[in-house]
């Protein structure tokens, strides 16, 4: 079994891409042929075409998870199909749901979203580590098992995100302590482009993980404020961008928009060797 | 309409319980004549069992996200109809996700579940503050607008909740800046029954919120250790057990042990006035 680090590293080689792309589709906002189906059917057919336009150019498409839960049932059933469906494109899949919680409800969790006989058996999950290391250890014991990855949140991308990461402790910032924690658990990080500063600081104190850069685009980060998320050589980070992929323009947009993005995260990381 | 806060108190009151049973039904667990059944059918007719067992002891119920996402589509459907059978009932429905997203996805995680035409109209949802107030707010918005609740996590119950929620910062330990974030957000909190000196702090750093208390029975905490979380007229704390009561010997031992912790509790905090 290959672990989940290298499979990705490999995906980023092959294809010379860092793009992730962000399925968060609303479905009030999709074009308007999606529409005339239940919000189940639509979102799911609508994340097969976008797949479809950008399966080359992506190494992975990063689900969120609340635009799934929000249509219950069926937004699942949705969920579960783009999962398979970006699969058998020889994608990646990341969920974004940023869980955290304890002991067995964890392994629920953990079961629930990164299991091969589970509902869902996506690639990587995104976890948030306030519980302390309890919370992390069952989704790291599964991912490790089966070959999966944990992005724990370091450092988040919206404007808020000091309040709690910035503060100063005794033995660092918070998100420094937690990237302490990530080193040590050796797993992967989300850190948001739209903090430079506190990347490269993240980037030196997790040498080893793969850096899960959200905020590009839509959220204000360019290609540059990504780079201290990368090591020297161009490795080490993937970039995702969500609404400014997706909601492009549609028919061609999307294609067109992570076409760009590839090819200008290109030029700050050079050529992946 | 009546703050979530209120018809809360009012419930305790009534019912003179400060009891909320926690719903984390694992189908491999269930009393054998619901293994026969499909896991979203057993795990929803499970939880009809244990609502009727116990609904005139307790104020809420309290699903755990994890043990219906584990099931997938008919997980998620099973929880629909717990919380419509629970509200039926007169119970007020706690959702414990654990959320915690920024700007529009908080939105539709909050529209999922608080809203009353989304697909589940609980009652409140416990809320994890690591990406600051953004992350929060929508929550709070919508809750506010509706007469829901949102308990955000201050220090869980976990043995290394510490790592993060105990870290000394300047202006304290990061679970009394969390605290402190509550009490200006008035909205209600986490706190662990298993930390009974943290919980009089944060009883104290929060005078309005309303305090649910997990680890009670199967983690360890006695009724006793939650008494900090109280107010001195025993208001103010609601009290959760999950496992001590729904995998108590079946079919007497939930109703059994929800009144054991009624009554247990009742000799701590006092009748409510």
């Amino acid at each position: 079994m290959i672990a989940f680090r290298d499979r990705l590293a490999a995906e980023q080689q092959r294809k010379q891409s860092c793009v992730v792309v962000g399925l968060d589709p609303r479905f009030e906002k999709l074009p308007e042929e999606f529409q005339r189906l239940r919000p189940g059917e639509a979102v799911a057919a609508f994340n097969r075409a976008i797949i479809d336009a950008v399966e080359d150019l992506c190494v992975a498409v990063k689900p969120q998870l609340a635009f799934y839960e929000l249509y219950g049932a069926e937004g699942f059933q949705a969920l579960r199909e783009t999962v398979d469906y970006a699969r058998d494109k020889g994608l990646l899949t990341l969920l974004d749901a940023k869980r955290g919680d304890m002991g067995s409800t964890a392994e629920a969790y953990a079961q629930a979203f990164l299991h091969p006989q589970g509902p869902f058996d996506a690639d990587a999950l995104t976890v948030n580590a306030y519980l302390g290391s309890d919370g992390v250890r069952p989704f790291l014991d599964l991912a490790e098992h089966h070959g999966k990855g944990v992005f724990v949140l370091v450092k988040t991308s919206n404007p808020s995100s000091g309040e709690l990461q910035d503060l100063e402790t005794d033995r660092g910032q918070v998100f420094e302590v937690v990237a302490r924690m990530v080193d040590a658990w050796n797993c992967e990080a989300v850190v948001g482009g739209t903090w430079p500063e506190q990347a490269a600081r993240a980037r030196e104190l997790m040498p080893r993980a793969t850096i899960l850069v959200p905020g590009y685009g839509a959220q204000g980060a360019t290609a540059e404020d990504t780079k201290p998320s990368f090591r020297a050589d161009g490795s080490g980070a993937i970039v995702n961008s969500s609404r400014g992929i997706i909601h492009a323009t549609w028919p061609d947009g999307p294609r067109h928009a992570a076409l760009t993005m590839r090819d200008e995260l290109r030029a700050v990381t050079g050529t992946l060797g």
